[in-house]
């Protein structure tokens, strides 16, 4: 008796100051501007688990529906963030933690490359990466097809290995924004994932939750990303920024183009394989473009350099240098891959399948036509590469690492009728007529052999 | 390994023609129109639990802010109705099976008197009716004020009852339209309850599954009712009307006033001793004008009466014979209740204090000027008395039958300062002087002293 009176008097308690879930939900379903407590609520329900799902469900319709204001994002973010552990670096570190995020591309290697060249630089980078859903590939899983690599590392390890190497790239925990992954997983499943708020308060959020000096956030937009358009990637960009900005980041953007792939790698080794080029002095231009700018932010906002141009070549200096090579394979032998294992694949000339699985099968793709290469639809080529086992299509799937694809031309280049142009990396199931005719179709020759390769980078964010 | 290749190839056959919940969800939260083999994937995998709490929040919360075409609630409706058992009648009752549904209101006893009316005058009434939540009253709460009355009774039991006596009060089955128990109850928690085609499709659905010749709706406007307004209650009762002639009802729906109360006794029993006294010949104007309108419309639509005052006559008719008054003791004995009890209910000049419980504080309320009575908000009323236990706040919570209220003067009734307007029954939690001063509030006395009783039909839409 005397404990349900005390609830009661509790809940009376509460009820004078705060609304219940469902008075949250009519309000964002009629469009009012939710408060601060209206916020801590609805993610303290989502944390302890006290909400029903279908209460989650509403609610994620309804931020679809009508959106958010600037405050509500701000409110959403941070209280996603402090939904869970939130981590702390050594004084000495001050100012030098950063990291990155892509909103996701076909053939994106970047972080593989990006973290040990900051590292190499000087900074901090604990990066916290994701695994790969539908057409889009995941950092995580392109590092699992090195034996041994070990994405599952503490908090205690984390600061272990920044210590001495400089940079990790790891898995989410379990404590880091324990909210967002309910929300991530919901959203998927009631087609709510393609939201400005939500996905502003899913990234922002977790990026605060590495309490960071300074983030690059490289936001694609085009036929193979999220966004088409340039305008709706920049709408993300500048919210991401602004949040990010908000929690005390130093926030910079990228909006980079993504039509057809990063490099000319794609699916999980071959990219391994890419980036170790790369880290070599071997990258293809538009890979290097990439990680030089962002790379050069970073290091700009963390006052490495004195400017961008300066940036980007401290970015180019450790990796001529071999000191971003030596980097990655430090963090491998961190991460847990066997010593032998990180130098055979760090060597000079060195023959990567040794290490790294080859497929059972490759299959040439040869040109139709007389031409020059002018396009590759990039998210033709990630939809039947994820349909022979690159991809998974729901959350915990196995993939198959050694599937994927390696481009044979380049853009601009005049080919002949019968130019190997793709070559499969495939096993089961089997490469089929269909698909082979969707990716001939994929390839678009025409007869500008005059074209220049264009630059990704269209815009640049940075904060004041 | 068989069953599992079937399932998948199953499962490829499935989605050669239809969507997956989360597409379906994209359209209609995009405005699309939804499909006929969307909506009934949607409500099949409601029935089976094969669908996420979090997509059938979703969903509701997409067709709230999207609503639905007529197409569409069409289908809705009828696969709701199809999600269970729908009943069937002997042959001889063809044209002769009717209900009526009340969209809810304060001190609505209307279908206590209805019911036994309509079965006095040949008609066969399966009456399903709910439960009071929140404000609202609720049908099977009131007849469970007497002792004995049993609402559950199976479909057998049903056919028996309607076989000897012509009418019964019943709760809905397990089995009835199973897809509407889920949704009603996520609706409430995810605040979508008002929405036309959700509420037409759970309303016409469980009616459909009635298999009536006719219904009639009261579907109610103002103060104390879910529509605030004539208009927005007008396109209900079209939606439902609508929706209740193309299941193949004959369906009619009067628009009527709910600012007040409909008669004088508000709270369980005390409805119940109104709606016996009305079958006794007594009833208040306004609960009879209701009764006789929507009985006389039942018994137009049948081919009973020939045109709506002959509706009419026959409804008073079977009141002042004593018909109804018998029938509607020989339904409480069907229902379970004693014979004794039903007899001592049902004589003339009864003590009802003798069978059913009185509330064991009483307190009048006095007028605090002089003045003629011109108006009393039903809600504040209602939401007072559901304070005091004789309403429900969650579904399935415990109610005080003796809790209720009895209005003491008349609209336009000239009162000095001081007249005891307002009787209130209650127990445990006791009455408080801020609920005394609400009620206080909730009167209105005018210098108008001319009033005239107004009708609270304001607009009938039959069918063709």
């Amino acid at each position: 008796m005397l404990l349900s009176s005390y609830r009661q008097l509790h809940c009376n308690i509460f009820q004078v100051n705060m609304l219940s879930i469902p008075d949250v939900i009519r309000k964002k379903r009629d469009g009012e501007t939710l408060s601060d407590d209206d916020i801590k609520l609805f993610i303290g329900a989502v944390t302890e688990k006290s909400i029903q799902d279908a209460q989650t469900g509403a609610m994620l319709m309804a931020i679809w529906q009508k959106g958010m204001e600037v405050t509500e994002i701000e409110s959403f973010t941070r209280e996603m963030m402090l939904s869970g552990e939130v981590m702390s670096w050594p004084q000495e570190w001050a100012g030098q933690v950063v990291d990155k995020h892509s909103t996701g591309g076909v053939g994106d290697k970047v972080s593989l490359v990006l973290a040990p060249v900051l590292a190499a630089c000087g900074l901090k980078v604990p990066m916290i990466s994701g695994r790969g859903l539908a057409h889009t590939g995941g950092t995580l899983d392109k590092l699992e097809s090195i034996p041994g690599f070990n994405i599952q590392q503490s908090s205690e390890q984390i600061l272990k290995i920044l210590g001495s190497v400089g940079c990790c790239i790891v898995g989410q925990t379990e404590k880091i924004v324990p909210a967002d992954r309910v929300l991530y997983a919901q959203r998927d499943a009631t087609s709510t994932v393609d939201s400005l708020p939500l996905i502003t308060g899913s990234i922002i959020s977790k990026k605060g939750a590495e309490s960071l000096s300074a983030l690059i956030l490289d936001v694609k937009f085009g036929k193979a990303a999220l966004y088409k358009d340039l305008e709706s990637a920049k709408k993300l960009a500048q919210s991401l920024g602004r949040e990010g900005n908000g929690l005390g980041m130093r926030t910079g953007a990228v909006l980079s183009t993504m039509d057809s792939v990063i490099g000319r790698n794609v699916g999980n080794s071959l990219e391994v394989i890419e980036s170790l080029e790369a880290l070599k002095g071997n990258g293809p231009e538009d890979l290097m473009e990439l990680v030089t700018t962002l790379g050069g932010i970073l290091l700009l906002m963390t006052s490495k350099a004195s400017d961008l141009s300066e940036g980007r070549k401290q970015v180019l200096d450790v990796v001529k240098s071999g000191a971003a090579l030596l980097r990655f394979q430090a963090m491998m032998e961190a991460q847990g891959v066997a010593k032998k294992t990180a130098e055979t694949l760090c060597s000079a000339h060195t023959d990567y399948f040794s290490v790294l699985r080859k497929s059972e099968h490759q299959t040439e793709l040869r040109t139709l036509a007389d031409g020059a290469v002018t396009g590759l639809d990039g998210l033709v080529l990630a939809q039947v590469l994820h349909k022979l086992g690159a991809g998974r299509s729901k959350a915990g799937e196995p993939i198959n690492h050694s599937v994927g694809a390696e481009l044979l031309v380049s853009f601009g280049q005049k080919v002949e009728k019968g130019t190997p142009w793709l070559r499969i990396h495939y096993e089961k199931p089997s490469l089929t007529p269909d698909q082979m005719s969707r990716l001939q179709n994929a390839l678009t020759l025409g007869s500008d052999s005059k074209m220049q390769t264009q630059s990704l980078v269209k815009e640049l964010l940075l904060p004041n």
